[in-house]
């Protein structure tokens, strides 16, 4: 399917949304347990998202569009929402992430970007050469990877309690 | 992590406004494709969804309740929704699913389950002997594989538009 401006920030525009949906009414221990060393719990996902908002995605855009390839993208700290998001409560996150989202989304409509525009090209300081189009697809799918995440590492947590049903139920892995 | 009823009924319960979130402002586009052969689409899943809320959670554990493991449960059909849907709109299908979703959980809660009510045991057509709390454990975990399932469908139509991205967006596979 072919990336274009309008369908992906139908996406970009429902994530805020869709997490709040899925998150925002639960227990803590739905939101504080990960899937053990080293790995994220839904809280931590939200952080991640703020920072991406904050530096990632919009910023690389303007980047493209600035100074095009002359200009390596800052790079992207996976990790940091560790140290963000301390003493945060998830309803705090999830406004951060909603306000910082909508402000990111408008930006990009103001871009008002071509086809032209949307094969400008960047330089990514691991992958290389990118291209504006690219680095808006790589938005929305790095969205819906989370979305898949929150709920996977949701339903690992009763990995145990579905007892033979295991059989059936794939995200719950090997 | 232990089940608990009320904290499956907070997931139970969020998983129609999570999908309408996700899925109900997006162009048919987004809605309609699927992975290839044999996969399904988020419409699909939505349909498959509600035919699950039909026949087998609720309609299950009152089997368990009622006749124990003397009453076999009966087999589900996963794919009963290709015939079922044809011709709905998506927002018919959230409504429907909404709907059914929301009485299901108020039956469940009416059940008023014990822990002794929690070990009763059912007979599977192919797992065999289940629990009830594994019945319930199963459900939640069965909803949320099918968020991350529309998700990952919606991801995967961006593969290659992601160029490069790919290698860090594991949501799209090999």
């Amino acid at each position: 399917m072919e990336f274009k401006v309008e369908e992906g920030i139908e996406v970009l525009r429902q994530t805020p949304l869709a997490i709040k949906a899925i998150l925002r009414p639960l227990s803590n221990t739905w939101i504080e347990r990960n899937e053990g060393p080293n790995t994220w719990s839904p809280f931590d996902v939200v952080g991640h998202l703020i920072h991406g908002e904050e530096t990632d995605w919009i910023p690389r855009a303007r980047i493209i569009i600035n100074d095009g390839e002359t200009r390596p993208f800052v790079p992207f700290d996976r990790v940091a929402m560790f140290e963000k998001s301390k003493g945060k409560s998830l309803p705090d996150l999830l406004d951060t992430f909603s306000s910082l989202r909508k402000s990111n989304v408008q930006e990009l409509e103001r871009m008002d970007l071509t086809p032209a525009m949307l094969e400008k090209r960047g330089r990514h300081p691991e992958l290389g050469t990118v291209t504006l189009a690219q680095l808006l697809a790589a938005w929305v799918v790095h969205d819906l990877g989370h979305i898949a995440q929150i709920v996977r590492v949701m339903a690992r947590q009763y990995r145990d309690e579905v007892g033979p049903w295991s059989a059936y139920l794939s995200i719950l892995g090997k």
